[in-house]
């Protein structure tokens, strides 16, 4: 398939992919612009271009300022909106109508897609979690003993769940021994996120078949980091402040639709597993590889194929006590780190907790994040035909402590 | 300060109380209402009645079927709306216009009062940690070296916080070595919860003294626990599901403008706490003490004003690394605990973890719930004058697993 729209070669955002996004224009001063027009809408992207869906379709739903209410349609209507998509930039007759809602993507401001229900954050990457094990409870199993049981995760704040570009402004808090101050560990988190679209009711689980049913697609997350305060507060009841300051997104959300090329076996697995965990003919493993980029340096390109518990799991796990989902719901894999070193979604476990500082192209070095560092992730997963998937980015500028 | 309005002697709804919920009107077949009236609106308890706002004051924030709109006005709506009520219903002049607008409290259905932002959940009560602390940590100090540096607390599922009277579905999930099935250490958490009206900017803490800017009122929860599973899941992230099957509050919002007379000093600290956390002159413990009933029968009466942290310094604490607050985010104290047994909140503390099952009056035992148990938690303060202000009440009946 080609399509009457110039698509940039290796574009990520090709036919296959049209992620959805919430944009508002960034020229105010067009004249054919009303008021309502220059609002938050859901737009779709394609080559470098934005398509306006409010516009294009006049469905009022596009123009509410989240994905929300789409999502809340369900699968049919997802697959419905793709095959017009599709229709409309590959037949040259529709060129006419849909021109007109065309803006160039970056001529736009992008938003948080979703109003944020509950965000879960979990901690999947058996990589990650052994090199942590391994850095504070050392001559210890370097996994609990309830790892390879269950997708360990818990709540994380959904209030501060921002889009990408959002400042990090270094937080302060309570530090060992109540030290007070800025965070002098600050770091990053590089994962992959899920959007639930269709919410479930309360008291009834949904099955690992049920993630399609459900989840709507995949953006990008840095779960920003205070390792110290993380440090002193998380005994007992987990991380709280380390975590709760910011949580940034990427603004364009993959359809599982563009993702079936990338669907791939996850890891085998050691442990056998409960029942209401058993994946088999529904593995939802995504060969997506993630690169991570400090100042513009790549830093690592942690494999999120490798991540040892998949969404569908993920998401099985979080209802099977009977909790309900909401339209909007985020729940992230936790860290992705693969076996080598590059490969590591952190910067504590780049740094070995500090004792092995990183080297960078200017000769400067770090061990956590100095205020001015700009970090960036990025990902693709394989299309069809050669296409790539591409996820876009998450960004952060690190801002002094105020 | 009297009412035309008939107040029961001892009501909890006088005066000085005014608390807002929401409600729907159980007669539909009234044949004076329109469907608009049958709707979700705020009400005010007074005596046996409840005042519908939406019909008396024909503002439309009262008919949105949450009081977020309403909240997020801020203290000097929420004060306003205080004196005109009064006002209404003190002067015998407004009495024929008041009437048309009032319902029998036993004739409506009570709703969740806001729609939850974040919920979080501290573990405020020394008395209750001391006590997990002991059972758990048997030969250990009984509180964790950070407990009187800071209010510790979590991040719940805001999703699965549901109105009092919501059946409690027993939850299955993991336990120990990753055995599965419906829990058989089914608990309650009696707890104080508090609601935030005016949301606060990403980056800009929110000092003890500016709790009653932002927070509106007060309710009673329950944060039904699986014990069992907790244990298995918590380490090293905190609780996930062993809590996000369902979390129950108190129909009704007790302002804090009607807890003046409540307000006393929290206890004495042994420890000194960093300068964010100081509350020389805000002190905001509240003497309030709850009453849990098992089928009726009184197990204990936690105490509230026992609490360590006081509601103003875990706001101070949540925000002190910049997170931002919502309209509709809640907080909640943490199980209420005194020193005495029959002041413990939780039945896991009641039967010492069940060695030490509970005799009830029928000459039944209890260690955790059975099946058709009903649990209630009531709450009464001082207020002016000696009337008492009540906080209603929040039950549920637990249901089977499924």
């Amino acid at each position: 398939m080609s399509s009457w729209i110039d698509l940039p070669a290796g574009t990520g955002f090709g036919l296959a992919n049209l992620p959805l996004g919430v944009f508002s224009p960034d020229r105010p001063g067009d004249a054919y612009m009303c008021s309502e027009q220059r609002g938050r809408r859901t737009g779709v992207a394609i080559g470098d271009h934005v398509i306006d869906l409010a516009g294009l379709t006049g469905d009022q739903v596009h123009a509410t300022g989240s994905l929300n209410a789409f999502l809340a349609r369900g699968p049919e209507a997802w697959a419905e909106l793709r095959r017009r998509l599709t229709g409309w930039l590959v037949d040259p007759a529709h060129r006419a109508a849909v021109e007109p809602h065309l803006r160039p993507r970056d001529a736009v401001t992008m938003h948080l897609p979703v109003e944020v229900g509950d965000y879960v954050d979990f901690y999947s990457s058996q990589h990650h979690a052994e090199n942590l094990g391994r850095m504070f409870r050392p001559g210890q199993p370097a996994l609990t003993p309830n790892w390879k049981h269950l997708p360990i995760g818990y709540h994380g704040r959904s209030g501060t769940v921002r889009v990408s570009g959002t400042p990090v402004r270094r937080p302060l808090g309570q530090q060992k021994d109540a030290a007070f101050g800025p965070s002098r560990r600050l770091d990053i988190e590089a994962e992959v996120g899920f959007v639930v679209g269709v919410p479930s009711a309360l008291g009834e689980p949904v099955p690992v078949a049920g993630f399609a049913e459900h989840v709507f697609g995949v953006c990008l997350v840095n779960d920003w980091s205070a390792r110290d305060i993380q440090a002193w507060e998380y005994v007992p009841l987990g991380p709280f402040l380390g975590k709760s300051f910011l949580t940034s997104v990427s603004p364009w959300v993959v359809p599982l639709a563009a993702l079936e090329h990338a669907r791939i076996a996850p890891p085998p697995r050691d442990t056998p597993v409960l029942p209401y965990l058993g994946d088999e003919g529904e593995r939802w493993g995504l060969d997506l590889t993630l690169e991570v980029r400090l100042n513009g340096e790549l830093l690592s390109s942690p494999p999120a194929g490798l991540l040892y518990w998949t969404a569908a799991q993920q998401l099985a796990h979080m209802t099977v006590n009977g909790a309900s989902l909401r339209t909007g719901d985020l729940f992230a894999s936790g860290t992705v780190s693969g076996p080598d070193r590059d490969q590591r979604g952190s910067l504590i476990e780049l740094s070995w907790n500090g004792a092995e500082p990183i080297k960078l192209a200017d000769g400067s070095t770090r061990t956590f994040l100095e205020d001015g560092d700009v970090v960036t992730i990025t990902a693709s997963a394989p299309g069809p035909d050669g296409e790539r998937i591409s996820f876009g980015e998450v960004t952060g500028r690190v801002e002094p402590a105020s």
